[in-house]
C-alpha cells in the first residue's frame, strides 16, 4: 500500500509500505479521507510530539472516515463494505477505568498515528490501516466522508462539554478559538447553553467565530472585559472552558468564571506548574475540572451529525489529495488561514 | 380593580374586586397579558380541580407577564415599573427542600390562582395581583408581553427534561402531544437530543407536532410501532416522558424505553393505581422518575428565549380581550383548535 | 474433575466431569468454597429459573472462592496460585453498555452456573471452572475462603446501594430479611445512612436483623406501622430498597417513602405487572430505580470487607462438604433456619 | 446579659452588654456551650480574621448549644425550651444560589461571630444571642450539649465530603490533622471510606489521629512517601482533601491523587497564587473541588450523631467556665495541646 510515512521533523514521504497484519479481533480499513489534528502538526513540525520520541518512521492520522476491507477471523460485529469512522484509541477494555466506563484513562490505550508506544503505531495517512472491530463506529448512508473525518475531533469537544456537567441554559465562555475551541462553543450552543462567549487574543479567530454564528466573542486583553462580561453574563459566566493551552488564559478563567461554576481544562499546558488561586476556588466553591480525549462518544456524535443539530462543514479549510499530503501539513499550519485541512487517501 | 371571578363550573364574571392587599414583603404587578393553563380549564369546567375544591368564589391565572405597580416597605430587590413575570408558587424559603434546592416540594407552597390552599389563592385574570418579591423575575426589552406569559409553561418542561438527567444526544420520545408535551419535546431538542419523537393518539396534534417542526411523529395505536421505534431509536429510547396523562401511555412507555434508561412522568393520571412491569423495571435497570412542576428555572427560560434558544411562539393559537375571558376559556378548551390561548388584561 | 450436576428438580449428583476447555484469553480455577444463592435454589427445587430451562444437566454455582490453576497462553493479568473470587458475569466489554460502564446490561453477558444461555453455563459447584482472566478479582491473604465466597451477594447489595444515589446521613427502609436485604441493610449502614430499619413480614428474620445490629425492624402488617415509621423517620424514609419481591411490599415502599425520595427495586416480582401509584410518583417527584445484578464493584467489595468496615461472617450459616452438596441445597432452602449455606469444594 | 467581648488582639473581657434586639422572624437563645473555631482564634490573635477587620469591640462564637428563650411575634417553627444548635450563617433565601440548593453562596449571608458584615454581627460567646427562626436545629434529648456544640464543625467537613462525590468505598487521603481534616476523616470512614489516611508534619496530630482509630498516618515529608502510598492506595487515593492550608500540601495532592480522582480544597491558603500542575490535572481527568463552609446539613449531622455514626468526643479537649473564656481562647491556640476547646456559658 501506500502511506505518508513521517521521517523526521517536516519530512514526509509518500512511499510504498506492508500492509498491516490483521490479528485476531481487528479489521482492515481502507481510508477515504483523513483529517490532520494539532498533534500531528506537532509531530511533522518538530518530529515528535510532547514527550513522544519516535523510534522509527511511522504514519500519522487518527480522524478519517474508511471502508471496512477485510476482518480477521470471528469478526462479526461490522461487516466488509461498510463505510465508518473509528474511535483511534484502543483501550483494553478490561482495566479497572475500562470497566467503570473511562476508557480514556486505560493505562494500556494504544493510539493510532501515535508515538505514545515504542515503537510507535501506524496511523490513517495511510491507504490502509487497522483498528480493532469495537473501534469501527458506521456511518450514515447520506453522511459525507468529510463529516465521518470530523467525527473525532467532535468526540474530544463532546467529551470536554460532559466533563462540564450540564452546560444547557448556562452561561458557557470557551477561551481559545482553534479547532476544539470552536467545536467546543458549537456542542455548547447545540445543547442549549444560553449564552456561549468565544475569547481569542487574535482577531482573525474572533472573526472566524462569528461567521460560525456564535453569539459574542472577546478579547481576553481588552481594557473593558470586566465590563463586558457583567454585560453579557452578570456575576460570570456558569462554565469557562479553556481551550486555548494559554497559562494567562486559565487564569483569566478563575476571574471570569461565577461562584459555584465550573472551569474545564481542555487545552494542552505545557509541563510547567500554572500560579492558580487555589483559595478563591476554594471559598467561591469552583470545580476545576480536567478533561482527557473522549469516553465512548461516538455513536452519540454521529447521531448528532446525522440529525443535524450541528455542523461541522464551516471548519473545514479544504481538502487536498493523498500525494500532497506534506503540503497539507504546511497549510494545517498555517493559523491564519487553516481550521481544518483533509486529505483524500482513497476514493470510491 | 377588575377581575374575572370563578364562581362555579363554567361561570366567570369580569366583576369589581378589590385590591390585593399589600403584605410585608410582597409586591402589586399589574397583570399585562396571561394565559389559560389546562388547570385552569379543570377549574372552569367542573367548578374545582382534582382534590381542590375553592371555598369561595376566586380569580384564576398563573402564567403572566405583569409589570411592577407598588413595593411594600422595604422590598428592593425590585422597581416600580419593571416589567417582570413571576413564579406562581411561592415557597417558604426555609424548610429542608427549600433549603435542598427543591423548592417544588415544599408542603407550606402557596399556588396563584388555585384552590390548594383555604381560603383559595386568586391569580392573575385581574387588573392586580401580589406576590412576594422574589417571585418576580425581569423580562429582557426585548421579550413580548406575549411569550413573558409562556414563561411559567416552559418551566415545567424545563423542570422536566432536567429531572431526565441528561437528553443531549440521546434519542427522546414524549408522549402526548398537548401544550406541555410540545414544550418538553422543544426543550429537549433545544438541549441537543438527536432524536425527538412525538407520540399522540390524535392525528390533528401529530400534525402540530411536525408544523413544530419535531422530527418524528408516531401513533401509538400503530401496528408497526414497534418497527417503527427500532428504525428511529433503535433497541428503545434512552428517555421517554410521559405527557399524556393517559395510563396507556405509561405502560408502553416501558416497552419503548431503553435498556438502562429513564421515564419521566408529568401527565396527570387520576389517583386510581396504573399496572406497570416492576420486574422489568428492575432486570432492564430503567429509572421511573416523576416530575412536579419546577424549581427555581424562570431565569434560565428566560435566558433561552431571549437568546433564541427557543421559538414559543408557534404553540400560541391566539390572545382575547379581557372582557371576552370566558370566551377565551371555552376556546382554550377547544383541543382540536387550541393550544395556548392568551387574554390581554391590561395595555401599556 | 468432579462436580454437582444438576440433572433436574432436586436431582443433584456428585460425578466426574470432564476438565472444562481452557480456551483463549481464559484461566481455570480450582474452586476451594462455593455458595448457594436463591436462584441456585431456584433450579434445584423447580429444575428451571424463571425463564431459564436448562437444555442439558449442568453445574450450579457462581459465588465461590477459588486459586489459579492454569492460565490461557498469553494471560499475564494473574498468576498461577493466586487465591481469587470471580465476578461470574463476564460481559463483553466492547458494546455500548460495557464502554459506558453498565456492563451489567450488557446483552451477551454469559453468567456461571446459570442457563441464561442455550447450552447452559457450567458453574463453580465442580473441582474446576473457567472465567475470562479479567473475571478473577484477587483476594488479600488475610481474608478467608469463606469471606471470598460471600464477595459476590456482597456485590449485589453495593450496586443496589449505589443505584440509589447517596444513602450517607439518609433515613433508609429495606424490605425483605432474607440474604440480600440483610446485605443491602448492612451495607446502607456501613455507608452511613443515620437509619437503617428492615421490614419482614416473618418474625425470626426481623429477628435475625436485630441480632445483625441493625437500628429497627418493622412488621409490614403492623396496624400501627405508620406511627413506626414516622418516630423512626419522621414524614417516610429518604430510601426504601425493595428486596423482598412481594408485590404487596412494593406498593406499601411509595407510602413509606418521603416525597423527593427513592425506591430501588432489588427483588424479583414475577412477570406479572404490579398496579403502582404513578400519579403519586408524579406530584411527590419520586424516583422509582431499578437495580440489576453489579457493575464493576468487586475490588471496591474486596476493601471494605479487608478493611472491617463490614462483616459478613454473621450471614454465613454454615459450611457443608462437596460430598453433601445436596443436603447443603435443602438445608439453604429451609428459609427459617438458614442464611446463607456454604458448600468446601476443595482445600488447600 | 454578660458577654465575652473582644476589644483588639487577644483582648477579650467578659462585660456586661444590652440584650440583642429581637426583630421579626427571629429566635432569642440562651446559650449553654459554645466552642472555639480557627476563624475565632484568628481574631483574637491578631484583632481581625484575613480580610475582615471588626469597625468596633463585638462577640465571637459560632458553635453552640442554646436553649431558646424567646420568639419574635408570629414565629412557630421553634418553641420557648427547645434545645437547639444554630447554623451559625444567615443565608438570604431567596436570591439564586438559596434557591439551587447553595445557600453557603449566597452573597447577603450574615455570619455570626464575625466581621465579614459592617459593623460585624455579635456571636455567642455571650448569655443571649438572636438567630432567625429556620437556623435553628432541634437537639434530640438524649445528645449532650458538648455533643451539640460539634455539630457546626462536624458540618463543615460533612459539606466537604459531599462535594468529593461518593467516598463510600474509595480510598481517601486527608491533609492536616487539625480539628477540620480529623473531623474530615472520621465522616470520611463513616461514610465507608475502604482506607482512610491522613497526613500531617507534625508527629503528635498523627499520633492523635491514630488514637481516633484512623487506619494509616502519613509523614508528608517522609522519604519513602511513595512507596507508602503505592502500600495503602496502589496507584493513589481516589479522593485528596487538603484541609492542611499549607500550599506544599496541595501542590503534593496532586501527585498522591489516582488517574480520574478528585481533591476537595477546605484548608485556608492565603490569597497568592499557587504553582499547580494543570496539564496533569488535564491529562490525568483530575477533578480539583473547592468546598466552602457548609449547605443545609445541620439536620443530617444531628441523626448521624444521634444514632452514633460518629462519635465525636474525642475531638473535645476540654471545657472552661464562661469567666475563664480568655483562657479558653488561649488553650485553644496551643496546637500541640488543643483539638476543640469549649466553653460553659450557661448551665440549666
Amino acid at each position: 500500500m501506500t502511506a505518508a510515512v513521517l521521517h523526521g521533523a517536516k519530512e514526509i514521504k509518500i512511499e510504498p509500505q506492508p500492509l498491516p497484519a490483521l490479528n485476531p479481533g481487528m479489521v482492515l480499513l481502507r481510508v477515504r479521507r483523513a483529517g490532520i489534528c494539532g498533534s500531528d502538526l506537532h509531530y511533522f513540525e518538530h518530529g515528535y510530539c510532547a514527550a513522544f520520541v519516535p523510534t522509527r518512521p511511522f504514519i500519522l492520522g487518527h480522524e478519517f472516515t474508511a471502508e471496512v476491507a477485510a476482518l480477521a477471523d470471528g469478526v462479526d460485529s461490522v461487516k466488509v463494505g461498510t463505510r465508518v469512522t473509528a474511535n483511534p484509541a484502543r483501550s483494553c477494555g478490561f482495566c479497572e477505568f475500562c470497566k467503570a466506563g473511562r476508557p480514556n484513562l486505560c493505562r494500556k490505550i494504544i493510539m493510532l498515528g501515535s508515538a505514545s508506544t515504542k515503537p510507535p503505531t501506524d496511523g490513517a495517512f495511510a491507504e490502509f490501516v487497522t483498528v480493532r472491530a469495537d473501534q469501527c463506529h458506521a456511518l450514515p448512508q447520506e453522511m459525507s466522508d468529510e463529516l465521518g473525518a470530523m467525527i473525532e475531533p467532535f468526540a474530544v469537544a463532546l467529551h470536554a462539554v460532559k466533563r462540564a456537567g450540564v452546560v444547557s441554559g448556562k452561561r458557557v465562555l470557551v477561551e481559545g478559538g482553534g479547532p476544539i475551541g470552536l467545536l467546543v462553543a458549537m456542542t455548547a450552543r447545540t445543547f442549549g447553553a444560553a449564552t456561549v462567549a468565544l475569547s481569542d487574543i487574535v482577531a482573525s479567530r474572533r472573526e472566524t467565530a462569528h461567521k460560525l454564528g456564535l453569539d459574542v466573542t472577546l478579547d481576553p486583553s481588552a481594557k473593558n472585559l470586566a465590563g463586558q462580561v457583567r454585560e453579557i453574563a452578570g456575576d460570570g459566566f456558569d462554565v469557562v472552558f479553556e481551550a486555548s493551552g494559554a497559562r494567562p488564559a486559565l487564569r483569566q478563567a478563575f476571574d471570569l468564571v461565577r461562584t459555584g461554576g465550573t472551569i474545564v481544562q481542555i487545552g494542552t499546558l505545557g509541563t510547567e506548574d500554572v500560579p492558580l488561586p487555589a483559595n478563591l476556588l476554594m471559598y467561591r466553591a469552583i470545580n476545576f475540572i480536567g478533561s482527557m480525549r473522549y469516553g465512548d462518544v461516538f455513536d452519540e456524535a454521529i447521531r448528532l451529525i446525522a440529525a443535524n443539530r450541528i455542523d461541522l462543514r464551516p471548519l473545514i479549510t479544504g481538502v487536498l489529495p493523498f500525494a500532497d499530503a506534506g503540503d497539507a501539513m504546511r497549510l494545517a499550519g498555517d493559523k491564519n488561514q487553516a481550521m481544518k485541512v483533509q486529505i483524500q487517501i482513497t476514493k470510491e
